[in-house]
């Protein structure tokens, strides 16, 4: 169960880092949507790695091919299976993790879990998990958009390391994050990321950083009390992608030293309809939208898988030294920025389809 | 589907704030489980209304009854229903709210969503909601700590408005938690923080915090990879308490601006197993627990609805004033240390269900 | 997990024969749903004890209450549960339960599955369980038919015992099926049947039979292809009631000693529109409605509690006889008609929100 | 949400007929568990077409890769993807049903429920779908027979049409069933069912039959109470494949002939152990295994789809006659019988781990 997301728009994911190919199988798209694998691979590119100077060199094409569920260019409403394959695969250059188990990695607790684990390249673990979520992600966005034409996600990295960048989030666009190989939209803030990123790869050393995301043109009223709530959903959704460590909507952790006439986002009518004067509340409120932009950050703790040596311990449980070969990313934000979206887009597009499914009812 | 939650121990929660009454049906809870009321009492006594006057004048007992699933003093395996009745409910008071929405409530948004709302003291959006998770994570507590009796689960007030607790949370115990009304274990800020919430209440004003959170004592190996992340699910969970606005595991924010040579926990032996040296990544790894603690924190907004008038706007979109009568807390987060507790208590029952049911077969 | 069902419109019930209460929680519903206890309760009296000589004389009133979900009259969209208490429970009339196991009734898997059990009446295995099934079962056919008015669905007693009645499923109404005790619409065999049931009932024995249920007015394109076919998630519904053993549709077995030539339902126009000339698909073709009604048969088999001694086996596994005294019925047809209707109301409303959810684009 | 099947042991299956490929994502395997492809291929040839000359002449070798989720002949624990090509697709055979509905097959109402519809071969209303079932049932058998090494699955045809078969359920074996290409285990019959599969295939026409089955050597205490019987839940995984129209457990519909007294099954001690003297029952009491063979029944209509001419509808809503070109079985019942058997074993499975969930508590 732990790889099916989604109640009503879901999607089950498979595949290792190292195995034969990794995908993705969404069920419950609607039916008669024109979709290709352009739709895809243009988030796929984003995704993977070579793309630039700054991110892993393993060489994936990651070509996407549509197995199923698309008839003549259009969906049909059944499950939509895609398979990108493992092309670049080299387990040798992992070896040294079928002994030891990487810090901070999930080395070890797979092992603890599942009493065994496929240490060619992380297996489940790896990053190259999400690539079901990025095509999964791409197909909820293609539906929904058919629906909300001006819905928007944008994520874009906030922060790396110590360096911070200057973005609004009621106008950053998806052009200027891709202008920069960081997809960090302030230019300059990108330029020093870059070197930041180099120059940590050259010290055998990784940083991490925040990403930070704005939905817009949503409407009011998705989301579900209690449990479901829209940003418990949305919390879920980030924290699931690897190396996260938190989130928060809104005001987040600054809004505790706020008093709550100074926090609360007053009512104004805005064009004829409720608005709010500021948004503090992230564009929810009680776990439903408000037809506000939504807007969250998500903290990404520095690449656990180091080229320089560290301390650990042996599958045998005796202290021993590790240095990674293999290929590896020393800073995953710039490609975590695809992720980040592709969640959000299938948390969304389940909530719509959530919210269509019980406001049966005409309204008065 | 909006208030059901949980794979295998599951809870459904219902009921409004002003309806006949709240409470929770949990299915899958482990027959042959001793249980009696006085095992939720304890935890509904520490998040009900009107325990110190530092919180909501509403007088209700809260008094549960178990109306299934028990008998004879021990579980049955069938649902066990939760039900406390809704006793001090003053609907008149409330009256404001029938033709104008609270700033930063859930009263537009519920609105919006359904089209109608149970405007008599929030309704569903109300804290009261809350008892049925605070049942239901008794019950789960109990079924847990019966299959692993070191488990422990301690949230504490961690900061209130810009007032800063120091807890150690290796060592915090529930009692000296439960020392203070305010359920801050460091005495001196504690009293602190006392004297605050007065004295917003006072001025018809709120604040909010930081409530942090401790599990000690669970083995290796529960949470599932992908999208079930033991984090994940956490996040979920306490993300769906109402007022929060963020949640973080371990280094959280702070972690990014570290080197992965600094930000890493080096593996060592301990006591013959595989430990942390650091606890950075706050128990999970990989979204699965390592054995060492878990440590998360979550922000929680000041309280929404304030005595002081507010800018609002009307349910026929009009610009108003709005000030608040009723029965409210200035400060949520004493009654929410129960909560969130009861959150985690349910995440960590089922994911221990979970691992149960996987991992059928004898290890080597 | 066992006691929830659905995927959009859910349902948990909860309750055992002699607890404190039986009930339901309905999470899901549309709200704006005008909705009254009258509305259940009409329902409820088809179902309850005591309501003629032919049927168990527990006197039970069951009357019911809205505990929450509802305001003014309205469905709020949040979780409806209603609650029905137990009054007339004796447990001291079953205490031979409690050291011998009933043939054929559940005392004894239940034990063996639960190492408990509530022999006060059967527990959960109690037809009284039902309770929540048919409060449920209204309120979804409330919300279906405020969307699809022209929608019917009627059970009646197709055969008891070796008695066989002659209904015809197109015209067969509810009203005629409530003329008789029996739910029998053919008033000959309607005579036998009650005389049938009386005598059994003085010979401490019991008897079976056949329901035959329509679905009338649903249109075409309800159900999912693969697992949650139409029919095969009526199929669980209904061999989830108590004392089932079979369900066919259209055909059943009989149709398999046809040709397919024989047996294939020539497509014709009706109406403009795509019809069946003949209706041995049973209204559901693929797992999905075709337009026509839907015909199904449900198989219960007598009531396995008797009061004439029985062989079986005690608690410690010894070979005894036991006679129950309690109140039984001796044919649970009668009051499993609304039963039966319930639980198909229950696929039926889920359905057609699922069908909502996913045909979310426009129709070319 | 159609296309997934199970709580804890879940599979979720994709592909059409004519599409790339079909096959199956399995999530909630216990990981250890030995597994080869030849563990799942020797089941998809029983499955497969071509393999006698009484099914349909559409050569596919159904050569089934394992794409993830094992790692040198165990599996990981994570999503295990079965994938099967799709060779032999001739989408020009079926250029009739673009224009007109095939009577009683699903085209019509897949058109009517997407609004689309892929009409070469059937799309995902193919037999061919149900190869992600056999492969997802072998995986389970596997992981199911790892715990309980002396569980049988055994199903057969036991009549065709109006040839009826002598089989003991008591004693049947996979051997003997697999002596025959009908999977008729009394040869007297097979012969005479072969016959007749050639007369109606020579005639353009088809029949349908019963199969049977048996399930041995199970515990008592499998199948949930309430809504997930085991009968329920078993009813639903058979009668969600294609063509069946009806299900029966022990004594079925002929037991509402006998009296309570003749139908109850007697309990009587069997080796130490709790055992009943007859099994009208069908090994299943109250929803849950009573530790007696599991004994159903499926109805399998003739198949739709013809070679001779039929009366039938076009897209444009006018009559026409149609007759099928394409490769079609007379009789789905040989290739049936494995496929009774996968969804057996994704129940049995799903349901032991369930079980091992609830049962944490040690027994007394």
């Amino acid at each position: 169960m732990s790889s099916i997301f989604g109640e009503i728009f879901r999607v089950a994911t498979f595949g290792e880092s190292h195995g034969g190919a990794v995908g993705v199988v969404v069920d419950g798209c609607p039916p008669r949507l024109p979709l290709a694998e352009s739709d895809i691979q243009v988030e796929l590119d984003r995704r993977r790695p070579g793309q630039s100077d700054l991110v892993t060199p393993r060489r994936e094409a990651d070509a996407c091919a549509i197995v199923s569920g698309v008839f003549r260019g259009q969906t049909l409403g059944t499950p939509i299976c895609v398979m990108v394959g493992n092309t670049d695969a080299r387990p040798d250059a992992y070896r040294e993790m079928e002994t030891a188990y990487r810090p901070s990695h999930a080395d070890f607790t797979y092992q603890a879990k599942y009493g065994i684990r496929n240490w060619e390249g992380g297996g489940r673990s790896s990053a190259r998990e999400t690539i079901g979520r990025v095509a999964g992600g791409a197909i909820a966005r293609k539906a929904l958009c058919a629906l909300h034409p001006s819905l928007e996600v944008v994520a874009f990295v906030e922060s790396l390391h110590d360096l911070n960048a200057s973005v609004d989030p009621l106008t950053v666009t998806r052009e200027a994050v891709e202008r920069h190989p960081t997809r960090c939209p302030d230019v300059a803030a990108a330029g020093q990321m870059a070197e930041r990123i180099k120059a940590v790869r050259k010290a055998g050393d990784s940083v991490g950083g925040i990403i930070g995301c704005v939905v817009r043109g949503l409407p009011a009223g998705w989301g579900e009390p209690v449990f479901d709530k829209l940003d418990a959903d949305l919390a879920k959704a980030v924290m699931s992608i690897p190396a996260t460590k938190g989130v928060t909507f809104g005001s987040g952790f600054e809004g505790t030293r706020l008093f709550g006439s100074e926090h609360n986002d007053a009512f104004v009518v805005k064009d004829g309809r409720v608005g709010t004067e500021t948004n503090r509340s992230g564009g929810i409120q009680g776990g439903i939208s408000n037809g506000e932009p939504i807007l969250l950050r998500v903290a990404f703790k520095p690449t656990a898988t180091l080229l320089r040596a560290q301390k650990t311990v042996s599958v045998d449980v005796k202290p021993v030294e590790l240095a990674a070969r293999g290929r590896h990313d020393p800073c995953v934000l710039p490609r975590a920025v695809p992720i980040v979206e592709a969640m959000i887009w299938l948390v969304l597009c389940d909530h719509a389809l959530r919210q269509r499914a019980q406001d049966a009812l005409p309204r008065g």
